[in-house]
């Protein structure tokens, strides 16, 4: 049988397996050429996206709420869902899961709390994508990233990757990193010690094989990597404002590190980058960022019309 | 001459016919079935919503935005509209009404003062909607409450329908147990005595024959009633928490009060519900409280064409 | 060349040559036109608005995102970005643009601060429109004023013009004065003395042979002039709320000051008004405020289909 994600709910990439994951990256290329060569998609005409966003998150509601639009769909839309009655009044994320599959045929969930998306999903009928659920999982960025490491440098397997900056409390890093590590990618996990990567993570993937170099010194991994992956160091994490100091410049990458990379490194960042990249980087051929942020449209596209079964 | 609501605001259920109201309930079902079916309504296309809340109610808002979705329309919303400039800078809602008809084709108003949805509509040469004025009115919920009766039962008329919880200050039951009371519905309410059903809708029910059975004990009526129709006990309206830690678990439904039921009850609530009802009921086939939530979408889909003359 | 708006950014009223205004004004003209007879448009068909406002504005943002969905358009709309996770976690709003031109065929910013709708187009590939910066300029309330006068008056050439109210802090008046100043209008600049207009604007258009007469009594312009444009007192730029409410009365036209007008006065304000107009004037022939607001969807329709190239 031919792989499917209709009805399927997208709450941690773990779920995916390999042929979900090329279908989607697959289904967005191809929706990315069309709108390219100035087609137009109709896919998901008559359908209704919710998003619902407990936490703001302007880039992710945005290309979420664009990409229903650029596929023909219609969109309604809860910015803030934490100030929402619903959820004033006391009602279970589950309750509230009830009462979205009555209002809409997909639904975009960001939550500040771990599990929250699962939550949400047991109470609905339609299918429900997880956009950030707290520290726990984005997996729409994980997608959006490896189709940017895939557009930008042909494919994944073989490569290198640096991710680099908050890797302890970076959702976004840790996702990637074990989305990454099932598609053969070899690792440099760049952070100062009181911000590095958790161990349960760096032992889950060394336990399959994966390699990794644990650095403190970013210029150890920039000559040999094909993608430095820079995070911002999140000053809301830090209880102290002076400990934050401490860290909040601990690398920037300027046009100075750009002349020592490997050639062809590209690099990436969730954004908003606060100052891990400097502006002179910007116009660094490799400098692929922006373009990732913009990559979220055909991968959400993708997304919301496989499980809806648009495609 | 055919009944018609074009052009008409609904403020209020007492403002319309039962010939109207007949109409409304008699459309409501009709796009229900297409939609059932498969087939999509164009009604409302080239016509623009705009939702104007100053209190947020996210199940009203989507509600009415997915009917409007539904029927090819489209939207504007300020779903925060306290904190929009012109009501910070000391509008009129008259004045707002003059700016909404400019802006939209239909308006739908929450607000928390009493009057506020008339007084929109006497600034606006468009169609007004009320989607509940403070204490006062709530007119659309009645009307999805009546439509899921009948949905449920096959016909309101001679149903005996027990009203529990906060009747005191519920809008929500005030305007049902005014709209019914046309349709020959026998009545319980039930409330601890400090939440009791405010004397004036007593006595005005009473005045026009409705037979009513005040009582504190729930179970006095969950043997003898069609429809046990729940409500939150609203943290929000005590002063002293204390008073209120008193009564919110005045009445909750689990299934062993559903062993007790009249054959074919249902339940029904307007949600959000904080702990009214056990999770376990929700299983129970007259559990009709999600249903009864769903039932907003056609309702309002068929009020929005036929106040815009697009049924 | 036929004049073209196409890809263009509208910050300021100054960069507009008077062709390109004449463009804007007659596509304006045409659209309400076809909207009158019942007419559609179907011009912006497949394209996306993102209204991103740091500042609420309800007239502003409902007005854009109505006349882009009046051209067949969709949108995606940030009401409040302030409170954005990008703007919170510092980005810029030129990394912001940046963000804005993947998700979006055009932008129309808010922003508290000048500068900032450049500082986005600047980052930005798609055109951005200003709707309003800060005490900067405020670009489509001067063409949509422009527009109401020719409307109502016929010309706007040799008019005589009166603006009354806070002159010192009026971002409208400031754009309104100079853009009508390059259309051969006199001004009555009706203010107390502490509100007057600042001095650079009247040096600046006295410079250009404009002429001008500055009075602290409406008196002295009412009977004299053809339009008078009322603005309100602005509460929250008054630290001292005991010297607002020395101003906050200044001017208040009653019928008793229509009286003594120029024949076919016309009363125009940017509203929302508090109370420099009583709403007995509202049945007044020449109180133009309300059809002024509604101007603002035709006159914004045409940006935006100009400067989308879909005209």
């Amino acid at each position: 049988m031919a792989t499917s994600l209709k009805g399927k709910d997208i709450i941690n990439t773990k779920d995916l397996s390999v042929e979900e994951i090329n279908l989607i990256l697959d289904t967005a290329t191809r929706y990315e050429k069309i709108m390219d060569e100035g087609g137009r998609l109709m896919n998901m005409s008559g359908k209704v996206l919710c998003t619902f966003f407990y936490e703001a998150s302007t880039r992710t509601r945005l290309s979420f709420e664009t990409a229903m639009l650029r596929l023909g769909g219609q969109l309604v839309s809860v910015a803030a869902a934490t100030t929402s009655s619903s959820a004033k009044k006391g009602e279970t994320v589950f309750d509230t899961g009830k009462m979205v599959q009555a209002y809409s045929d997909v639904t975009v969930i960001r939550h500040p709390t771990v599990g929250s998306a699962q939550e949400l999903a047991d109470g609905s009928d339609v299918p429900v994508i997880n956009g950030g659920d707290g520290a726990g999982q984005h997996p729409t960025q994980s997608l959006l990233d490896m189709y940017t490491i895939i557009k930008e440098k042909g494919k994944v397997e073989g490569l290198t990757v640096a991710l680099a900056g908050d890797l302890k409390n970076g959702r976004t890093v840790h996702s990637l990193s074990q989305l990454l590590s099932r598609f053969g990618v070899k690792f440099y996990f760049v952070a100062p010690k009181a911000l590095a990567m958790p161990e349960e993570i760096t032992k889950e993937l060394r336990a399959k094989g994966v390699e990794i170099t644990e650095t403190e010194d970013i210029m150890a991994a920039v000559p040999n990597c094909d993608v430095l992956y820079m995070t911002r160091i999140q000053a809301e994490r830090f209880e102290d404002p002076a400990e934050y100091e401490k860290y909040r410049n601990a690398y920037v990458v300027t046009m100075e590190t750009v002349k020592k990379a490997k050639k062809g490194m590209i690099i990436m960042h969730p954004l908003p980058r606060v100052n891990e990249i400097a502006v002179e980087v910007d116009n660094y051929e490799g400098a692929a960022y922006f373009r990732q942020a913009a990559n979220g449209v055909p991968v959400r596209m993708a997304l919301l019309a496989l499980v809806c079964g648009q495609e």
